[in-house]
Order: structure tokens, then C-alpha cells, then sequence
């Protein structure tokens, strides 16, 4: 048994808090909102998160940071990625220093272009292990077997984050490449945006396809790069991320670029679906490592426009297929 | 313009003619069928394959070998993958010694372990061009924007197939690695069985993500083993292939998978679909060259079992997920 904080009562949040206390460890959730706090209490539920999904009595919940990790064995990070560096900040004095920190959150600080392990240890001096993967809290919720990493610049730390989350539905697989699962999980949400925007075309599915097999390669470069290993964004935490992202009703950013395909504003669309929605400002990020990095990347380029620099998506699509004819190329 | 004879009158045969007769080149179409013949003169539709597409006057059908190819300059294969020696041994005596045949046909010959483009080159020493990559006929005929890859030992050849077929909706890459190029593209279709059982059985997205990202691991070692470089299995005939191929309600595979997971034999699924179904007959040559080549290959294995050995798709599933912790491997 041991005793555990999640940060952020959002859906994978809470999907990893039940899977945690049925494996009989002590859960604290921290709540940022009060009111939030408020409803999951009276109706053992997160109705806009997670519905439909009881949670059990023994699982505590508070909007103090400091009483959430106190004298926690394991600290998980589910917070959205603009929130990594204060939640870090504000833990920092009551975290106890051998807590392994896990981080489950996606995403690019732009302003330092770090991922989130770099800005969580750019604070703490914890071990953090990052759990990534294709991981749909509403089905984790539901005990769908479900595959994910755990990566680590000390490896014994994944391993038992491994063995701490391993269950018969939720299978745990250690890798050491902690840049490229951080980048292959953040920058994927960007390339499913751009999946959902061909959905809201109306296009088929051989150029939702297209889209995502060139967009991991796009991904793969940049990481490369970075000093990512190739393989790693060929895995779980990549293409099989973006899959289980661009296939599914549930995905968010999916859904976001689907909305934006059929013409909605970007304010329109984040409006209608009520959550973070990540690739939004990974977008950002994204385009800004692709000009330092000086790596060609025309589909990250493509959503940027679209998003931020108001071109039409049609232009977009356009431009992607009248490339010069040329070689399949991965670097 | 050129004079092309496409044979077979299937979904893709008829997609590809199509687009060919579109860009003002010369189609005649052979048809194994006399009876699929006249249906197809009468009402200019093949409602059981393509329905609900038109075919030009212009496309001519016959339904003797020798007249579709003699004289062409291409002669495209599109007839089911258990056909293709006979089909080119028919031909052998006709084709022009000149003509560049583009074989279409994804499967793996059981008695020689052969991929299609070697069974070709057995038989005729004509140049050999393979075209494969994430393509439904139906989108295609519908000019959804699509890509796909032209490979050959001959890139001279590959670059007058992507000349030839490339338009403002099918945008044709050239790659070298024919041998990774035509495994992919055989192999997926097994994977997509499987992943067809995973939505049968009412698991969820992130069980289908897993079974395709660690399924696409298996062909790719596998495939560098017999000579394919890894990449090719990352891009548009491995990953992207297999992506549309599991996504689509279009696809034979996936849904004879779906029904075997729902409970059906394999003969009841067969019949249920009434048109080949590639990766049954390919799923005993992937089990072959994972023997010969003495490769760990856990979800070709546990659908060869299902298929042909008897064993329920919930002992397979049980097996996969609860095998011992470990890595995320890639070879």
C-alpha cells in the first residue's frame, strides 16, 4: 500500500485514482476548484469529466496542495500542461524529497519550450517517471485493456511505476527515451487536430491516414532531433497515441479540428467542448521547435496557419497535396 | 496516352481504370467472370464491388487475357492474391516484352513464401512496380484525397507509374523497398483481422491502438529480417495502411475480424462478406516466415490459432496482455 496525490480531478486523473485505490493504495485528490470538489463529493461523480463513473467513498479529495502530497509516497501530475510549472511551484515546500513524481500530462511551456518532465524538474529535484500512451480515461475507467509506457531518465523509478500501475486490463512497458515519449505524446495532439479538421471536411479515411502517417514522420524528425530515439514515436507513446487520438468519439482535440473543419472559429469550437483542449497551445510550441530545430514539418505548419494566422483550411489541404512529386522520406 | 489492361473488374481494378481513363489513357479491363462481365456492359456499375460508381463508355471489358494485353503499355494486376501466378502465366505468351506490369494484390504466396511482385518475376522477366498505401477503392473513386507509394527494384520504373497514376487527389511517393513496400502492405491485412476482433469482442479504442501499434512492431521485424528497411513500415504501406485499414467500415478484413470476434466460425464470417478476404490466406504465410525466420511474433501467432487451430479469441486476448512485464521493444 502506498500513499499517493493526483493532482487534477479532470478524466485521466481520476481514471488513475480508481485504478490506484482498487489496487489498494491510499488516494488524496487535489482539486483546483472548490465547486468542483464540492460536486464530486455529493455525487461521487465528475459529471463533465468522467459521467457515469461512481467514485468510491475511501478515495479523499481536497483543494489543499499542501495536504494532498504531504508525506505521499508518489505524486501524479494530471493538471493541464499551462498549469505544470505553478502546480510544481506550489508543491515544492510540503513534497516530501524521496516522492516520485509522475507526470501524465501532455504538452510543450512555451515560453521555455520545455516538455513537462523538463519544467517539473527544472522546479523539484524529484525523480519523474512519465506515464504516456494510447489511454482514453473513459475506457481505463471502464477496465478496456489498455497498453502504456513508463519512461524515466532513472529507470528504476519506471520500474516501479510499472509495477505500481500494472494491472490485468493496464499493461505497463518501461522505456528509457524520456524526450521522445514526452514529444511523440504532446505533439501528437496537434497532428490529431489536423485529423479532425479532414473529418470535418468530409474526407475519407485514406486521407486521415495520409495525414497521420506523415504527421508521425514529421514528429519523428523533430524529436530525432531533440535527441529522441526513432523507434520510440513507431510505439505505444507515439503512432499509437495519435491512433487511439484520431480514431476516437472521445478525443477532444480531435474533435476540436472536426469542429473547425466544418467552419467553426477556434473560439467557437473550444467554446463547445467545455475542456482543455491541448493541442491548441502544443500548436504553439510545436511550430516554435520546428523553426528552431530547422526541421521541415508542412502538416504542423499547415494547423498553425489554420489556427492562428487565420488561413483557410482548404488552402491548407491544397498545399499538402500539391507538393512536388518525390520519395517517401522519414528524415 | 497510353494503352493499359488492368485485370480483374474488383473494387480496386475498377478504381484505378478509373482514375487511368480519367487522365485520357486507353483502359480495357480483363474480367475472370463472363457473367460479372455482362453485368457490369449492362449497367455500366459493378453493383457487388463498387456500387453506386459509374463506369465510362470508353473502359472496354473482355474477358480473354490475350486481348487485354497484348499491345499495352501496362498491364496493372488486380485480381485476388491467389491468382496471381496463374493470371501472369495466362498472359505470359501476350504481354509485350516491353510493358511494365504494376501488381496491386496484397498477399504472401503460401507454397514459395513469396511476396506478389516475386511470383510475377518468376514468371516473366518484364519490369515489376508495385503500387500499395492506404487507398479504400471507394474514396479513391470518389477523388478523396489520397496517397500512395510506387516501389520496384527499377526506380526508372517506379517514376513513370507515379507519373502515370499521380493527379490532384492521388498523390503517388516513390521508395525503393519493394520487399518492405509489399510485406506491409500483405501482413496488415492480418493485423486488421485482429483488430477486427478487438472492436467484435467490445473492447475499446485503446485495445485496437495497442494491437495495431505492437502488430505493425511484428511485420517490421519481421520485414527487416527478409531485407525491408524499418522505416518502410513506419510510413504510407505499413502504419498507414494498416491505420485505414483497422479505422474503416470499408474493410474486409477488419470486419471478417469483427465478426469472428461477435462469435461467427470463419467460414460463417467468409460467407457473410462474399468478397476475398486477403488476410486469412495471408495469415498462414505470416505464421510460415515467423517460423522460418524464427521471429516473435505474438499477435500473428494468436490469430493463426484463432483461424485454424481452434483457440477462442478470449484465450488469445488473455495471453497478450498478461504476458511478463517488460520493455517497449522494437526488435
Amino acid at each position: 500500500m502506498q500513499k499517493i496525490a493526483v493532482l487534477g480531478a479532470g478524466s485521466w486523473g481520476l481514471a488513475l485514482a480508481l485504478l490506484l485505490n482498487e489496487k489498494g493504495n491510499a488516494i488524496t485528490i487535489w482539486c483546483y476548484d472548490s465547486k468542483e470538489k464540492e460536486d464530486i463529493l455529493t455525487f461521487r461523480e465528475n459529471k463533465r469529466c468522467l459521467p457515469g463513473i461512481k467514485i468510491p467513498l475511501e478515495i479523499q479529495f481536497t483543494t489543499s496542495v499542501e495536504e494532498a502530497v504531504k508525506e505521499k509516497d508518489v505524486v501524479i501530475m494530471a493538471v493541464p500542461s499551462k498549469a505544470i510549472r505553478k502546480t510544481t511551484e506550489s508543491m515544492k515546500a510540503f513534497v516530501a524529497e524521496e516522492a516520485l513524481i509522475v507526470n501524465v500530462s501532455k504538452g510543450i511551456e512555451f515560453e521555455t519550450l520545455y516538455t513537462l518532465s523538463q519544467v517539473i524538474q527544472s522546479v523539484v529535484s524529484n525523480p519523474v517517471v512519465v506515464l504516456s500512451g494510447p489511454s482514453h480515461a473513459e475506457e481505463v475507467a471502464r477496465h478496456m485493456p489498455t497498453t502504456v509506457v513508463a519512461s524515466s531518465n532513472c529507470m528504476a523509478s519506471a520500474e516501479k511505476i510499472q509495477d505500481l500501475f500494472m494491472t490485468e486490463y493496464f499493461r505497463v512497458y518501461t522505456n528509457p527515451d524520456i524526450i521522445g515519449v514526452e514529444l511523440g505524446g504532446a505533439l501528437k495532439n496537434v497532428i490529431a487536430l489536423a485529423a479532425g479538421v479532414v473529418d470535418g471536411l468530409g474526407y475519407g479515411d485514406n486521407s486521415k491516414a495520409a495525414l497521420m502517417t506523415r504527421g508521425i514522420a514529421e514528429i519523428s524528425r523533430l524529436g530525432v532531433a531533440m535527441g529522441g530515439m526513432p523507434a520510440t514515436f513507431g510505439g505505444l507513446t507515439g503512432i499509437g497515441d495519435l491512433m487511439v487520438t484520431c480514431m476516437s468519439g472521445h478525443s477532444r482535440n480531435r474533435r476540436c479540428g472536426e469542429l473547425i473543419g466544418q467552419g467553426y472559429s477556434l473560439e467557437e469550437a473550444t467554446q463547445k467542448i467545455n475542456m482543455v483542449v491541448e493541442g491548441v497551445p502544443t500548436a504553439k510550441g510545436a511550430y516554435a521547435l520546428m523553426k528552431a530545430y530547422e526541421i521541415e514539418m508542412p502538416i504542423i505548419e499547415g494547423i498553425y496557419e489554420v489556427l492562428f494566422e487565420n488561413y483557410s483550411v482548404q488552402e491548407c489541404v491544397q498545399k499538402l497535396m500539391n507538393r512536388d512529386k518525390k520519395m517517401e522520406s522519414f528524415d
